[in-house]
């Protein structure tokens, strides 16, 4: 049998290190290892994965930068769509998941792999985000990979047997006995939590937070935001202004109004301003439970200041120049968008449809809202587009025919709309006799 | 003609007393005028309506509490629905007319009156919300007046010929002329906001507050909360308890853990312990532009601090009890029964049917959810409940069939779920010659 | 005052003769009358109708062909987005409103006309599309009237006085009156139903209809298709293909599979085919009562044979283009559509969001079904498209990994598709004490 | 280890022969068959299959009428949620499953069984409803079985290296090779498609059905309806009467009106009377391809005709007890409903959720509604209800305030309802100049 040949997405952390190690030990592979870059707070960690890949017999490895990617294909139509799973959260993780599994198919055709693998566990979604876009993918002629086989480990009965029990332990003992220098500052006590970070977010689960009736506070240092207890005494305001749901500028403005920070350019660079300023304020921290994909129910801590920021500022916005009943059908469909996206469904067919509404809604968001933080939270204030429906002019039925206003307008509306609900009270009490 | 015998909502304020002289003076009606309790907080204020009542002419006047009406019949629902408007209103003002409406038509009853009327303008929702029940609740027996008629004197030409342009001012004159003390304590000037207020939220809006793009903050001086600026340094943590869906319970603890507050029995003492609590840390602000059923677009600010309190507590205590599923499609219906809401629709078919799945899904709402409130923010931190979904133990698969967990199980799910992506994804690609 | 100038949708029968006349000799109003031509069977009454408008006074009348964007614009997108109100009811009468009403405006354009009108009564559907129609595309520049506004007798006062008791009779002696020739063939007699035609259905409603408990069947002579108890003894099969979602070819074919008629070309010719075959078996016939926006219900017999046949033939070929998730939510959301397009909200954004999913969704549905017509139904039987996803191949797990097909993964999917299920069983029987 | 004991679902046809010989013989088991009375035709196979299951060395049979639990439990419900598969499928197969895996687990609990196996392949829906069902209500105290675990040969290595690939005729060679006599009247020759039956309908697939592009017409022998080119040439009315929800009564007339058969009492002889008058007149037939849950389009012929006729009369009456909202929404969730009915979610919070309307809903749903059976088609043409919303005097204004109707009220209503249309239109032409 020919030798398989694999991608692996590498941090440099223990439990990759192990992973790349037993790839090309073990089991003999020839493995290619990339590092993702996502807009993590510490890049130069980029640089010292690249060394310790080659140091555990990786072939090849690239750093891939896939910040912008993340932002403009992802994040951005998610943000358009209001996306925020079981009402609360904004799917950091989630959306990162499918810019990184498509650069490893990516790097697979450029090094002739044949084998997509991934470190995640066998009871989490990322592996569903993974594999479900390495699946969906491959039918992508531009993308697919010819006999492409997915290496999970944490799937695989070997490396469960080797490894399965005894944790970061056995990991370190490993590596030890392999004489890889084990990455420096670690102990073998557990992580209190693991995160996971990107520029969106940062999320911690497990071990300390694992019990949903403690409160993470005390638990979890803060490190996408400021702990709203600790955060500056004063507010700011944040100016977030889009042109057709794109947010493009963000000026931040002290309480006397002075502006403070003008920041313009490419969602990078937007997002990056909003990051800034929010976080600064603590704003964006989120302790909940959720349902996870595989059915089981999971708790997490976010810290997601500038896309809160952002969310709000556009909900604002929309709030001007949509009229009700679309602000409805989008407030009704976010969550089920939001379960699309966090279950690995990005490139299906139901989310293509709900994508492809967004030229056309998304044309009439331009103008501005005005959003305070303060201590945690995020609250606009003031907002304004040149495509507002809100107009005092508008509002008066003169505009529309000239014949001006006439309060028996509002009489006849409601006796009409209420027709039907007195024509259902009467059906119903002549049924049950007036006695219900 | 017979003479018409009227039920009017009177407060006592400028403008329902220039609607009460007119009727009795002007229309030589009879008017019974009562006064609801709803929470307000000056309720001293219902002894001064009730004088005030009589001195212009009314021929009987009736102060009805409707709090607990108010509580049980339409908050608790609309809580438990997780109704909020555009994703963002709590609908204190729309949840309030209900009982309102119906008090007035007991009142009708008991004092043999044929004409319902109200003091709200012809622009604005409340009108179709109080003349929506009473014609469809007409159809109830128990309620029924016979040959009903509603007064809404701001539809009225005579009346607005009257009042229609000059407003405050003219109303004052008009009572100086007929002898009638006028309200103390006001001025010429238009007040810089109208406040609708009771024991669910304050809100604020017209004049001062008409341009969306002026922030409110400095314009509106809060009522129902502290301002998150003004609020304790500290934070503290309400400990919301929940029987069935229903808030039973609130303990208040300190950074220190210790119980400072500890308030349980009807919802109209746990309501007022939350908006005790919250309303002190600021929680519960909002500053948006709404779409009105008449079709205009409203900016309001609202202030409900328990209500906010006690909405993420529900929330977040339904995370642990209730299936992913049931978790979505309640978030997805939320926006929807709270434009029912906001539209007068309460006694439809409709809101019936909503209504009808809460006694099984409450039921298995017990338990509690600890919130931080601080600085105007509200976050839950811990939850935990008897019923809850989140169990170590049955997150394995070991405990459904006595066979142990195979993490094959994974991999087989993966790729079942992805195989109709795939195929999707395929046909796209084959259709499209690869070039999509 | 300057005189008006009126545009009014003329057909020359009773109804509309007795306005004009009104208009033009009582309100001595400048009228221009157009009669639109929706591909009502009986075309030569365009003719009839233009000599007979200007010998009642009228300035102006044109005559209109409204067939294609009939089709194109309207009935097109109702039929991909799988209209059906209550699950039931194309919307032929609904659909047909929108280009009459915009011909309206360009008409009144050309005439340099200020007066919009109308001869729909005050309590159905109609009145709402026209004026709606009216009211919202006069935000149009392009459509735009000054001074705008709306004549809709049916609602005014010194009309109904005159007409509005009497009907049919009433109008009649007031035509022979003026010294107007009555239209031939009619009597006094009230007609048996009140009729409307266009090229998408013809509906029945009223008189003889009004009780829903009495069977249509003997009261009603079909004219759009043949009753089912008379049609062909021997089925026929149209092959309908579609290219992007348009209907562009129907090929008809007997029981021993010959070809009796091939039509392609534009929709008014594939959508005449459509008619002839379908309406020749009898297919496309209802008897419902259906909700009115203005809140009452109403009985309508339909006769929407090529429409019938169509939507059957593009909802069997979306089957095998569309995804699972994606044929679920049209179908969830046809209903809600429907109702949009039925209320008059065809100029809405909500409508806009809705038309937007289109391109991209419909770009898949090309291909054919062919359809079995006999007695009353219309029966897909097969389907064929490029952009299948039947396709046994694809159905095989080899071909997504090339690890081949493991029936272990169905073992895995279950259980983990079930998990969730089980903690909630779990959970309740917990909680019950095993008593529920 | 201890042998087990398990129970299976056996018909004695060839297929569940082979399977329960393999049990028996090769797996050495104990093994509990019995054969579950769902109202197929063929009901002397029950005691046939008794005596060869003990034949084959099963060590007890029990044969279960499952027929009014079918009915009362599942049918019942899905019918009042007018749950139909991607708006097409009755899910006749779906609904039968859960009632046979609920009635397996009460037959292993009285033989203290600790297996569950079915026969169903690993490619297709069944499994996932049998096996979901034993794994949810596992947690059922009431049904629990200690050390549960599931035996589906069809997805065992063991067995799939014996059977998988030679069919029905490899089958065969086991059971003449073990002494067991084959089942008769078979052949070597595959059937040309597969069948499931129960009271609710017939299905066909597989084989001779698996090219959409075909049509099923000469290939499928219908057996639960007469062909519709066969069927009687004159109509036949059905009277189908409901209390609250239920069918309770079926009266036949013939087209002079005479009642020729009236049949009432409970579901089981409602549904059978139901099924012989539809199935007479060859209505409810379908032809399509459906998306299977395990992500497979799969092509199915369906024959259905009491399920079709009691669905057709239960909307039609519903048309005129409910408000249009609620129809409006119940065809909106109606395709969510059976999609989760399909997939096997039965007993989930979810199905739960959407069961919990129904007593309140159907309290409503009284009355009868009169369908039309003709060749193929079944058409409502009357309905009658004590609870109806269609009242010629609840449709006038009058009624409700006694101020008699005011055409004016639809012109102030129209005006209203499009203001915000007005306004959207306005702020779209003034965003574009005028050029969109």
């Amino acid at each position: 049998m020919a030798q398989k040949r694999a991608v692996l997405a590498f941090s440099g952390g223990l439990d990759t290190s192990a992973v790349l190690t037993w790839m090309t030990r073990e089991l003999d592979w020839e493995v290619v290892t990339f590092t993702a870059n996502l807009g993590q707070r510490e890049t130069d960690s980029l640089r010292v994965a690249e060394e310790k890949s080659r140091s555990l017999g990786a072939v090849a490895h690239e750093s891939v930068d896939l910040r912008q990617e993340l932002l403009e294909e992802y994040f951005l139509p998610a943000l358009q769509l209001h996306a925020k799973l079981e009402g609360r959260y904004l799917l950091g993780t989630s959306l990162a998941r499918y810019p990184t599994a498509r650069a490893a198919m990516r790097v697979a055709r450029r090094y002739d792999c044949n084998v997509l693998s991934h470190g995640s566990t066998g009871k989490g979604n990322d592996q569903v985000r993974f594999e479900t876009t390495w699946l969906v993918l491959n039918a992508d002629p531009s993308l697919h990979l010819e006999g492409m086989t997915i290496y999970a480990p944490w799937k695989e009965p070997d490396f469960l047997r080797r490894f399965g029990d005894g944790g970061r332990k056995v990991m370190r003992a490993y590596l030890e006995e392999q004489g890889v220098p084990v990455p420096s500052g670690g102990s073998d006590r557990p992580d209190p939590y693991s995160q996971d970070e990107n520029m969106l977010h940062i999320s911690s689960e497990g071990v300390a937070l694992e019990k949903p009736e403690e409160s993470h506070l005390g638990k979890v240092i803060y490190t996408r935001l400021t702990d709203p207890l600790q955060a500056p005494d004063q507010p700011e305001f944040a100016r977030v202004h889009f042109a057709a749901g794109v947010p493009v500028r963000i000026t931040v403005e002290d309480v006397q109004g002075r502006v403070t920070s003008d920041v313009s350019g490419g969602l990078v660079e937007v997002f990056a301003a909003a990051n800034e300023v929010a976080g600064r304020h603590g704003a964006g921290l989120l302790d909940m439970v959720e349902h996870r994909y595989v059915g089981i129910k999971s708790r997490g801590v976010y810290e997601a200041p500038g896309h809160t920021l952002l969310l709000e500022a556009h909900t604002d916005l929309e709030s001007i120049v949509h009229d009700g009943p679309v602000i409805d059908r989008k407030a009704s469909e976010g969550p089920l968008v939001a379960r699309l996206i966090y279950n690995g469904g990005w490139f299906s067919q139901e989310m293509r449809r709900y994508l492809s509404v967004l030229p056309e809604e998304q044309s009439r968001v331009s103008g501005w809202s005005l959003v305070r933080l303060y201590k945690g939270s995020a609250l606009a204030v003031a907002r304004s587009s040149a495509n507002t429906l809100y107009d005092p002019a508008v509002a008066s039925f003169d505009d529309m025919t000239g014949t001006g206003y006439d309060p028996m307008k509002a009489r006849g509306f409601i006796d009409v709309q209420a027709l039907h609900m007195y024509a259902s009270e009467k059906a119903r009490h002549r049924a049950t006799g007036g006695h219900a």
